[in-house]
């Protein structure tokens, strides 16, 4: 079970998944599958980052969220998004307070008809009329500070963060770091492509990704394919659960997603209609908070409640029903094996268990990943890049004996600090705290020493990326979150514009993966454990006495022996124990759906020794699984940034992408267009080439600032600028500071910095510095 | 189009793409989507090298193939199969051989007969009874030869070959380089996984093609879904014409590929049927050749002529009809918007033309690239990795202006030397030649040099990878291969135990898929060429006279003007002319599906000048187009090799893979178990990790022989094994030569190996060298 899975649904929780909130923003349903042609502006306007969220809504949240089952289903970064979800007792005052003065000039307005009315004497009528005004501006006021309120907190936060976002998207749009698919055709909503910057950061991710994790623990890696039939996502819980809530226009039959129809009328109508009262906007912060554990019975009743109707028609809807999220084909020609497109990767790594371990050697631990396309047939996307329905994921199985969660390298990563936001800090209503691994460890509150090796490693991965570490935490699962099975899980969250977004999962999912699919292959997906020398194991044996209980049951004989012999050792001893001391016991057969009585005669219990060679059993798996887009458009909010050009009346966009990242690593300018400086910038080119340094050239005649721009628009960190045939200057990109290097060197030295074997400032102080004044704008 | 396109499918040649021969060995018919368990034996035998085929048959299918439509549809590389498709002279004779001596030991028979029932004397009976022996074993003899003649020629070349392959499949698929797709529930043909070590030769193979086309060439690379919607393959011909055509059993609903029916059929009868006459197995060899040519009415005939019945069941078959090879999906709820997986990469690049075209300045030529999953749903695959229903492809498409296609670096590449098939050496019967790049291009056989140096670069690739010289040949497609509107097309082939295989496309395909896309969503894919300054321009001008045409023609006025202003210069020139001196001419309206008396008052033909600062055109595309997992495939067959361990009573595999390939680099062994030396291995292993080496360290108490053998059968380059704390050994895969190296060099040495900076002979002549008589065995 990958992370887009745990995103998608609810639902799959009970045999399989889980689901986080779907962080949206209160934007309006689109119901059509065609994407509207770009209505990006391209103009450029001064962008500020948008302001480090305040840490106390969440404690509000949390507290608010007073039941474990509500809680479970909250997500804190609905409060950084601009929809108010949480119980704001400021906003709560202050509805009251307008209601209050809502009354007041309801009250003055009647006392003044009455004076009127009666004639009374105009200085009286005239302060009645002035008190009356002062209590309307009084009640304005209360209501711009609920606006205020109601919109982002404090102060204009949500804008500004809209504001942020637009002007990232454009950037991004304008230089095709991404591009909506079939954009000719007027596209299809929640499909998108890489364009060549894009491309070049997501390949230099995976590429890192493959050293950090694969080669640096010597996974094994596997690469299978998207087209998956039945049987297998039958085993994983898919084909039944993988699903979302839908309504139809009962008139066209255009289709919507139920709880973001309920989500956004409950957002409007506390965020546009000031005049309710307090009880109904907690009411409907309610229905907020816990729409993700809605039934779909609960659902359309709260629909119709509300009168909620088809919002491009106004037509009426049907009862919601569940619409499964995966994109269903056909294998082969003769229609009769039914596939799907697989909604992760990970079932991919599971059913190969058996070959993988013995490629190990047959000894556990040991991880498997896998990098590829997963799909997901989202009913009605939203939210650009964070939402798709096909995306990239990168996922890990690490196969670990249940009894031993110990990590030989996790000391390499105990004393990390970072922001964890453990069960607890959420349900009591405190924040992320920046926590030592280690001690998270060694206090339980990360349950075992690999899972927190790899919380360790995800943080590693992420910041060594450029993701801000003020912006990123690791929240752990609270505990109705997590399918049963679950042992723990933590995700690995990333603030941006939309709030928190979860970008990786690191789950411990125990044995279920495993024993899902032995249970339904027929093919034991278990590992062994040979002893040194044969044990001696005392194990519970269950002989039930046939010919008495066929006497007794006669027809259902079967199906009490099977339950007598699936009995637990407790639950054996207890009946043993019963039968000693009463001679019969009343005995639960859920396959008949009630109790029978069991005599002693009918069923033999003991324990008996036994020698044992080895111990068989299924693998926990520890499973980090990560969103590859996601993590894309978050590190390009942390990464961009604007900066004014000298003479302050233009802003210049630069994504600060650490050389790793980087879609071009360097580029090439000769000054001005001189055959002798182009030769020298060819040459360089060549060398940067040859190394494998990809690069730029530009030789046309634009201005040395206008062709920095240009480039620090892409985030690319190094330009040589060629003035002379004997040196030449390297800029950096967000210091702007610049050094002198003869042209033998360049080359490798800017291949030193890009390889990390040399900082920029090293750099500074090893060469001269060079000003021209002129060149950057 | 892409390269799996055209190996699909004949039938869309009409409108987009070509096929090429299917290269199917004489297998039989798989009907069942179940793949049945690997049947795969794990036994070690001694397996030789496939002998290099003879190259006298292609010339000889070729001079059969007197008419090009014929040869067309010829595979040379069926003659390297098993199936003897071609007309082999020498055993049409054998065939009349057998005929005449069958025909004679019928007559001697008869004649013994007659003797003993005439009461002949016994000498003369015994006499004419050896004489009938003599003609009994000269027929044996003669049908031996046929025999060998019919089962792949002289020797037993082809068994050789099966057996080779089973040697080399049984390697790959023991140590995990794929793996039958969810073969715990029994797999799905046509689905393949790559396991660990093929995981990382796929990944090896793409990081260098990235870098090989990508960055070498500042190719813009993109990475768009697979999930497609319909008009963007509406458009491109697959949704009408992507088809094989399928016949089902009339009574269980099974399918079956028609063309492979009749293949089957033909195939068993010329190698099974040895008393069918040399007339008969002339017509079944025709049909082979023609067989892709085939219409679903002639292949429908064929089947029921010869009475081909369903394999499994021997029930009657269905008329041929055609089946779509996409994988059908819905995107969206709604079942509205129909889409497919995309069945090549190409058309994401297409769609994007306009702004990769912004995003190159406005200017040509330039290259996108998209490595990506394509998907086909085979109607019954076989071949193993060769015919998948998912598979990896790596396509470029560089624009460029139809009017130069000249190719600044070609001579880079023009003096590589390498086997070049064009289309006269095909027809007029001769083989493959060494040919110089540049020749080929300066007398235009390869039509222009853009598509001689791709031809070039993929020659510098596959070699690079290590594919052999000698098993690599560039065939030009035949005239009738290629669509109408190409340029010209060549295939890098790769000769392996199925024959020739297509692994490389490289195609000019005009401005083809341009304009389709153009025309469907009414977006201008043009490209433009500023004039310095206005140049005059002659424009053909037509202006309709609509009065007079309105009175003549009433409502069919607008189809008149309409096709009155499509004509092109030459008609138009030629209607002005009747006009002038005859008043009036007949002219055909297609819209009305007749002609028209047009008057010479109707319509004003003209040639005027008009200045233009610019032309607007549609740039030609030249696409090459890499099958990743077919060179996987053929480069698996290329590297292995086995050889005779010491005392010659066992075989090892080898992979001798380069190590730009190698999935492992270099493996750590310590000698002996013994702390030192594994505290030296560790010391060993961490500097490779951190220079991203990927390597593999085994402290197994298993012989170092054991260690080598298992390592040499991944393709392992290196081995380091440390047998001390100061020096440690080196040895080489393929030579097992060994060179001492001090513990901190070895890292460094190893790497620059690795790196292609330093060669293991220069390694061999600057270290002592090791000799361990001991150690391999």
């Amino acid at each position: 079970m990958g992370l887009h899975h745990h995103l998608v649904n609810d639902r799959i929780a009970a045999t399989g998944g889980r689901k986080l909130s779907t962080h949206h923003p209160p934007s309006k349903t689109l119901a059509s599958d065609i994407f509207p042609s770009s209505s990006v502006v391209a103009e450029r306007t001064q962008i500020c980052m948008p302001p480090p969220p305040s840490s106390s809504p969440p404690s509000l949240l949390a507290r608010l969220a007073s039941s474990a089952s509500l809680a479970s289903r909250l997500s804190i970064s609905r409060l950084f998004s601009s929809s108010p979800a949480a119980m704001d007792p400021t906003e709560d005052s202050l509805r009251k307070a307008l209601a209050g003065r809502q009354a007041a000039v309801d009250a003055q307005g009647n006392a003044v008809r009455a004076l009127k009315a009666g004639k009374a004497p105009k200085p009286e009528i005239d302060a009645a009329i002035k008190a009356l005004n002062d209590l309307k501006i009084e009640k304005a006021d209360v209501e711009k500070r609920l606006q205020a309120a109601v919109s982002g907190g404090a102060g204009d936060g949500a804008l500004t963060r809209e504001a942020f976002r637009h002007a990232v998207v454009n950037t991004l749009e304008r230089r095709l770091f991404y591009i909506p698919s079939f954009k000719i055709y007027r596209g299809v909503a929640g499909l998108y492509d890489y364009g060549p910057p894009g491309c070049a950061v997501k390949s230099n991710i995976l590429a890192y990704w493959r050293q950090h994790f694969v080669h640096e623990e010597n996974m094994l890696e596997v690469d299978c394919p998207c087209v998956t039939p039945e049987i297998v996502l039958k085993a994983s819980g898919h084909v039944d659960k993988f699903t979302d809530l839908m309504v139809k226009d009962e008139k066209t039959g255009t289709c919507y997603r139920a709880d973001h129809l309920l989500k956004d009328f409950c957002n409007e109508k506390l965020q546009k209609d000031l005049s309710i009262s307090a009880e109904k906007a907690a009411e409907l912060k309610l229905v907020l908070a816990t729409l993700d554990d809605l039934s779909a019975d609960k659902l359309g009743a709260k629909i119709k409640e509300y009168g909620i109707t088809a919002p491009d028609t106004k037509n009426p809807l049907s009862d919601p029903y569940p619409f499964n999220l995966m994109f269903q084909t056909s294998i082969g020609p003769s229609g009769m094996l039914p596939g799907y497109m697989r909604p992760e990767t990970a079932q991919g790594i599971f059913v190969n268990f058996k070959d993988l371990y013995y490629y190990n050697g047959n000894k556990l631990p040991f991880a498997a990943a896998q990098i590829g396309q997963a799909f997901r047939n989202e009913i009605s996307p939203r939210q650009g890049l964070l939402r798709v329905r096909e995306f990239t994921l990168a996922e890990i199985e690490h196969f670990v004996d249940p009894e031993d969660k110990s990590h030989p390298k996790f000391s390499e990563v105990a004393d990390l600090e970072f922001l964890m936001f453990p069960r607890e800090q959420q349900m009591s209503g405190q924040s992320a705290i920046i926590t030592r691994l280690g001690e998270a460890v060694s206090k339980g509150t990360v349950n075992n020493a690999t899972l927190g090796y790899f919380i360790g490693r995800v943080y590693l991965f992420l910041t060594h990326l450029g993701i801000d570490k003020g912006r990123l935490r690791f929240r752990q699962h609270l505990a109705n979150e997590m399918a049963h099975y679950a042992a723990d899980c933590w995700d690995a969250e990333i603030e941006c514009s939309y709030g928190w977004i979860e970008c990786v999962g690191i789950a411990d999912r125990s044995a279920f993966d495993l024993r899902a699919h032995t249970e339904k292959s027929g093919v034991a997906l278990v590992a062994h454990e040979k002893f040194a020398e044969p044990r001696e194991v005392e194990k519970l044996v269950i002989v039930p006495n046939k010919k008495e209980l066929g006497l007794a049951f006669k027809g259902n004989q079967k199906m009490v022996v099977e339950s007598l012999e699936a009995m637990g050792e407790e639950e054996a001893f207890q009946l043993k124990a019963a039968l000693e001391s009463k001679g019969e016991a009343e005995f639960l057969v859920c396959a008949m759906g009630k109790s029978v009585i069991i005599k002693d005669n009918m069923v033999n219990i003991s324990k008996q020794k036994i020698r044992e060679n080895q111990r068989v059993f299924t693998p926990s798996v520890i499973e980090p699984s990560f969103g590859i887009g996601r993590i894309i458009y978050c590190l390009f909010e942390h990464s961009f940034y604007t900066r004014p050009n000298k003479a302050g009346d233009e802003q210049f966009n630069v994504f600060r992408f650490p050389p790793l990242v980087a879609p071009i690593k360097c580029t090439v300018f000769p000054l001005i267009q001189k055959p002798e400086y182009e030769s020298v910038a060819q040459l360089i080119s060549r060398s940067l080439t040859v190394a494998g340094v990809s690069h730029k050239i530009d030789i046309t005649g634009n201005t040395i600032g206008k062709r920095y721009a240009r480039t620090d628009e892409l985030g690319v960190p190094f330009a040589i600028t060629v003035d002379s045939q004997v040196d030449v200057t390297i800029r950096e990109r967000d210091s702007k500071d610049q050094v002198r290097v003869s042209v033998g060197e360049v080359a490798s030295v800017v291949m030193e910095v890009i390889d990390g074997h040399r900082t920029w400032s090293d750099v500074w102080s090893s060469f001269p510095h060079h000003t021209s004044a002129s060149a950057e704008d």
